[in-house]
């Protein structure tokens, strides 16, 4: 006995979507709930995959299967598919388990032929015939025979020409015959076979095209591109044809059972009187709102808001809805979940759970992270946006729209901002840490180089300014403060608008839309919600007091990594350049009388802001030459100097510097001397720094502050780094407390970003009482690439190739990097069964990674400020669905 | 009853070194192999840990043993300690299970005070009692009572002036005498207390100093720096005082029972009559050979031959002998195995399994590999090295020794051998790519910059070139030819000397001993030896027809690693260039018409000098820009000329280069777009590197050659990288043996040098058939450091204050590193059982490591061809030793 094939509507239901594909299988449901859908059933992916499997041919029992269920459908409408006189028209469409673009669609009107039309004619006019006869030959070309479409279209726009009309909405009947005369002659030019007149042989060929539909290019790269199987198959509904355009009491329309805009209650859509769905959608006529419907037909109307109710509650969502009223008579065609903006998935999540409708868990799961994001950040109005001149677009680094002045430098940028207040838009070749303080100053941010995780970026996304990277067709001419793209050339001071969440660069100013945290009730309904699910906490990467507040406002709980080297940007870099070229007398002066105070002053306030919450603060980890001037800079300088036979002074201690900047210079700085590295060959700056947070926090006790200090040391490789760092500055930690008389509770731990670390992480378990994965460094060593150059050059060609699935910047390597993570947490609670776990690097903030995070038993993920809600709906529902999506790479 | 903390020498054996120590055991085992040992016993190691574990209390009984074991040497000796009359005098000599130099040595004559001196000297002569009295109290008072040396030897000093004499042997008995009144005087005044006149106490306070040493500063750093634990104690020996100076029947001497220097048989040593043994060593009298003992003591000569021979043919090994003659009767005061050089292990080894004494496993085991690294390299005449003036020293950074007149450049370097055919030294301040072809053209290699694996180092072992590295203390002036060190000046073209060896530097020439690989005799046999029993194969690092020829003849069984860039230096640097910066079609063109014909050469004479051998051809592998004009000099030169208003045709030239230098230049070269990351971005140089090797193979097999080519994708990260370039390059191979009609077997593998390669090489393993350990690039990025930088910044600083016990560049990082081969070892075999792996980096030649990967389960490890005979024998070695020492990093 051979396989079950096919399946009436009544034999599925919503839960056989492997089988019988999303349409299919919402189909089948629809009609055991006793709703109007048309007679039809679903012939199942596995016959699609024995198909394939088969070199293309049918698998026993199917053509039979197919032959009965179509005869059973002919019999409850008493109609008779391949009939002369009342023939049973059907249409055929693709159904995979998940929605597919890149497949074939529909066939429109099966069961049409060159008697069978006159027939349809006579009973529902001759226009309605042969525009259903010419739909279902061109369909049939296109999609069955692969002949190019533009060849029907150019038989349509002779027509029109002919008949001197203006759409093909005025043809005459007779010009549709005459079209379908000329469709006939093209298919048989094209295929040498003529379009086939038996209704049995056109549903064969139509239901092998979408079989075979599932192998096409378009449908391949989809799946490559969004991570899907390529072994699931296609089901096909074959569906009783029921038509809108009969006349005044028949239409078509679609419509979401809530606002997908705001998520508002109510019904929401639009529908077209005497027209099919093809119609609604095409814009060839204008459609009326749903409402109409209630004045037009209100018996349908009273039935369409009933089943549309009880399709919502049925389906505990939002549904999108496609209809027909044929004759008077309501058939659902459609109903499925509806897409909807981030705004309104969060109100209809928060009204089901008031509603009673969800629960608040299912309201958590349901909202992707990836789409609040973009709630928290400016965006330009839609109107303006279309309105402007784009210049040219780059990755989009950093989210968030800005508007300002161009500037090109960081100095310019700061003095615009401090002396007249204007906004502006620093534009660099690229940005290193010595433009901090104008990346502070700007609005937004434009580099010609680098990418989504440059400095630019990185840093961008920290301070929550907009930022539109590698934007490499731009020419920056720094001499002249100008840039051109093209023919277009924009000068200092020129008003430019950036669009960090598209990467686009428009010429002047596009009005914003600012959004408000406090203002987003619902999110911030649903992110409480989250938060009672989490295993995972969420902390925040903040550098400063004010990042630390708007952490905390944005619902952080504590810091996961306070970076120490910006606090010596801005003013205080000339004092910390000289320290760093001092002998070790005078530098230990310039940081215990300049710079300690200082520090000590940041930290306070730090700890302030943080009350009672704990506060990782990493000790200094950059290489010192990156904050002194560029060598190559100076060279150039030295080099034009001697050119020109200067001798003076001011060349000498510039030839002098050279030499000095000459000797620090490394071949691959981030394997360098930096982090730890640093701290062992020059301890004096993490004295310094450990004198300043033990100050502050006895400082920060004494006011009645809860302080919770965790000192953080960067890059540790070898346990011994560890050993014989520690003990030292935990010496100066209580020298600090004795002499204050305050006893603070503090940890002291490592950054888990070499490779080393992790294979070693029993070892440095001993010392460290907690673990920070650097994900960031821990992905550049081992994938060893070097993030700003790997982006340039090859990873962003990478992942277009599909060697990578994605940027292992962006959403953790869980293959590689992943082992890593595990390891290091395996080994270091085996040695420290409490370890404090975290992780500080740019994946904190990405929802994947962050479900990963929570499956390798992390204690929290730590990310920028502006990340923090996506990161708590993240960790909410990773706690929630049992396991997401694998991410393949 | 207390535990046994005494063993008197009857009750122990060779067996025992843990709680005997190794003299202890020693003695022991002399003594029950009946040979006149003096009297004695041993303290365990175990009595040293309860003492000092104890709060440097005597664990119970262990008083009591002594005192009964001294009681029972008395009775043997018929004398008693303390006695005034015929007082028994004993030595106290410590003895770990392991040698240590840091440690307190030995006190003698304990037992002798103010009263039994005078009986002493009755005896045996006044200046023989008075100057073995004051040796017990300058030793007791140094030793014990921690009294500053120098304070003993002031007054040595001062007797010395009073008496107008110029050594202490010639200090009268009165002089001793007084001596000895301020020795004790001077203890007195240091310890307010007196010399102990009671011989227990001496005896007492002498053991506990012992015990004590055990954790002195000087035995733990020299724990810490050979990795010996500190847990294990050291015993104590105890020993009956016998004295070589009571006349002409006496005497004291040290002899080896074979030639320490050269292994010839035959005893070798020299001996004094008359005199202690310190008074042997001292120099203050000249030895006499040791068969001058035959002619002045002929039965004592005869007795000691016999246990000569008896205790070499025991331990199977030549010993190191001490003993003394105390009135014609011979004592033994040690045996043990002897130190000897490189040759005499060899010979001694072949010569004893050719005696029968040991077996070929035996004598494969007991040779260091380090040892005959030497053996290979020529060094410098010892007697012309001490008159030679020591210019500078620095990193040895490739062994071996040369003579040439100094160069400053490569190309200079060239000229000068090609046209007048001299010997140069290369001197840079560090060496690139570029230099080659100069490294080539020179003797040995100087740098100022760089460590021991540096470019310079690298190459230089490689082409077995000697080389002194970082020899930070010279000033090199490019542009005056010379270089300085202190106020010494290098001209181009003086002459000077390097030991790579020991990384001296010398002015002049000194004359050399040049070693034969064929004249080794011994060294063959051993290897021959180590052969047959290894598990593990030697391959070698080879680029070049000779280097292959020369690794062939070392005993290398193919080659592991042929990197295929130094083809593209010299002569064909300029149209690489070209092809680089040409567009792909001019570069296509560049590379068939051109490139490809040298590289089919290339590889035909490497394949036919492997004849029957496996050879692996790693694809370009360094990121293009290296092939490439320095940017950093072309900045410069623009820079001048733009100073200068230079704008010729050249200057815009040079202008442009720099823009292209500028696109391709990177953060961090190391981790950049190189490797299979370049071959998929500009695949055009692997396509013709293919079609090159498989055009060569088959034109090689066409003249009866067996090849086996191996094609190695360097730096794969993700099993995608192997995918998407292996195809189309087996596709090459196959379209150009079908062209030829040839087949040849082949295969195709990657480097595993990335973390993340180790950590998926399961799926690695799919695809590749083999795999080949780039140890060099996983230790850089397993640790996150980058080599050249590394070493000069901190690693050598790291070595220094212990945090790494080793360079890991040098000796495999076990604990980090090998975690990694470990696991890319099982996951390959995993996926693919017969999967080849082998290891290519310069931890191949390193016996620690090649002990790691024999028990890793590597197949063959391969190394430049000089270090082959030391990886032969480490791989025999390791096959036969169960486990070598454990290195603790």
């Amino acid at each position: 006995m051979p396989k079950k094939w096919v399946y009436h509507f009544e034999q599925g239901n919503a839960n056989m979507r492997d089988i019988l594909g999303g349409k299919g299988a919402d189909l089948a449901e629809m009609t055991n709930l006793g709703l109007p859908v048309p007679p039809g059933f679903t012939i199942t992916t596995e016959a699609c995959l024995a198909y394939l499997g088969n070199n293309c041919a049918f698998p026993e029992g199917l053509w039979e299967q197919i032959k009965a269920a179509i005869a059973y459908n002919g019999t409850r409408l008493g109609r008779e598919f391949g009939d002369h006189k009342g023939p049973l028209l059907v249409s055929v469409r693709s159904g995979a388990k998940f929605s597919m673009p890149g497949m074939m669609d529909t066939i429109l009107n099966l069961g049409l032929n060159d008697e069978s039309v006159e027939t349809l004619a006579a009973a529902a006019g001759e226009r309605f015939a042969w525009d259903a006869y010419r739909r279902l030959i061109q369909m049939y070309g296109r999609v069955v025979l692969d002949i190019d479409s533009l060849r029907f279209e150019d038989v349509i726009a002779r027509e029109m020409a002919a008949e001197s009309v203006l759409t093909d909405a005025d043809i005459s009947p007779a010009g549709w015959q005459r079209a379908v005369s000329e469709f006939k002659r093209l298919i048989e030019q094209e295929t040498d076979a003529k379009f086939p007149q038996d209704p049995w042989q056109q549903l064969e060929s139509a239901i092998q095209a979408v079989f075979k539909s599932w192998n096409n290019k378009r449908a391949v790269d989809y799946r490559n591109a969004t991570g899907l199987p390529h072994d699931l198959g296609t089901a096909v509904n074959v569906v009783s044809m029921v038509f809108g355009n009969l006349g005044r009491t028949s239409g078509s329309g679609v419509a979401f059972t809530r606002n997908p805009a705001t998520g508002e209650p109510g019904l929401y859509g639009e529908y077209l009187i005497n027209a099919q769905g093809e119609d609604v959608v095409s814009g060839a006529r204008t459609p009326s709102e749903i409402h109409q419907l209630e004045t037009d037909m209100p018996d349908v109307w009273q039935a369409f808001v009933a089943i549309a109710a009880k399709l919502e509650k049925h389906y505990r969502d939002m549904q999108d809805l496609e209809f027909t009223v044929e004759n008077g008579r309501l058939w659902m065609l459609q109903t499925r979940s509806g897409k909807r903006t981030a705004e309104a998935a969060l109100k209809i999540a928060v009204d089901m759970v008031n509603e009673g409708l969800i629960t608040r868990e299912e309201a958590v799961s349901r909202i992707e992270p990836s789409q609040i994001d973009r709630l928290l950040h400016p965006r330009f109005d839609m109107v303006g946006k279309n309105a402007a001149i784009l210049l040219t677009s780059g990755l989009n680094a950093s989210p968030g729209a800005a508007v300002g002045a161009v500037c090109f430098d960081a100095d310019t940028a700061e003095a615009k901002l401090k002396n007249n207040g204007m906004a502006v838009i620093l534009v660099r070749p690229e940005t290193t840490p010595d433009d901090l303080h104008g990346m502070i100053a700007a609005k937004g941010v434009l580099t010609k180089h680098g990418g989504a995780t440059s400095h630019a970026a990185v840093v961008a996304r920290q301070f929550g300014k907009p930022c539109v990277a590698g934007c490499e067709e731009i020419k920056i001419d720094l001499n002249r403060h100008q840039f051109t793209v093209g023919d277009k050339t924009v000068s200092e001071g020129d008003i430019i608008s950036l669009d960090g969440t598209t990467g686009q660069v428009f010429a002047g100013q596009i009005p914003m839309i600012v959004p408000d945290f406090d203002e987003q009730r619902d999110l911030k309904t649903v992110l409480q919600w989250a938060d009672a699910f989490s295993r995972l906490e969420v902390w925040a990467n903040a550098d400063t007091p004010q990042q630390a507040l708007l952490a905390r406002q944005y619902g952080a709980r504590g810091i996961g990594l306070c970076r120490t080297e910006h606090m010596f940007m801005g003013a205080r870099t000339a004092k910390f350049q000289e320290a760093i070229l001092a002998d070790r007398e005078h530098c230990r002066s310039i940081l215990d009388n300049i710079l300690l105070p200082l520090q000590r002053k940041d930290f306070y306030d730090i700890f302030r802001a943080m009350d009672g919450l704990p506060v990782i603060i990493r000790l200094l980890d950059p290489p010192l030459h990156e904050f002194l001037p560029s060598r190559e800079e100076l060279l150039v300088e030295v080099t034009r100097l001697e050119a020109v036979g200067d001798t003076s002074d001011g060349y000498q201690k510039k030839k002098e510097l050279l030499a000095v900047l000459g000797d620090m210079e490394e071949m691959n700085p981030m394997l360098g001397l930096r982090g730890c590295r640093l701290g062992l060959m020059r301890p004096e700056f993490n004295h310094m720094q450990v004198q300043a947070i033990f100050e502050a926090a006895c400082e920060a006790a004494e006011d009645g502050i809860a302080v919770h200090p965790e000192i953080m040391i960067p890059l540790t490789g070898h346990f011994k780094e560890l050993t014989m760092t520690q003990p030292v500055l935990a010496d100066i930690a209580a020298k600090v407390m004795q002499e204050k008389g305050v006893s603070i509770s503090y940890k002291f731990g490592t950054m888990i970003e070499i490779p080393r670390a992790a294979l070693t992480a029993d070892e440095l378990a001993e010392t460290a009482q907690f673990f920070s994965f650097g994900t960031n460094d821990l992905t550049q060593m081992t994938f060893g690439i070097s993030r700003d150059d790997a982006e340039r050059k090859f990873l962003v060609e990478y992942v277009n190739r599909g060697i990578l699935k994605k940027n292992p910047f962006q959403s953790l390597d869980i293959d590689g990097v992943g082992q890593m993570i595990t390891m290091a947490v395996e080994k270091g609670r085996s040695t420290r069964p409490d370890l404090e776990i975290g992780i500080c690097g740019e994946h904190g903030g990405d929802p994947d990674s962050i479900d990963f995070f929570n499956q390798a038993g992390l204690d929290y993920v730590s990310c920028s400020p502006y990340r923090i809600p996506v990161a708590r709906l993240a960790a909410g529902r990773s706690a929630l669905v049992p396991a997401a999506e694998v991410i393949e790479w």
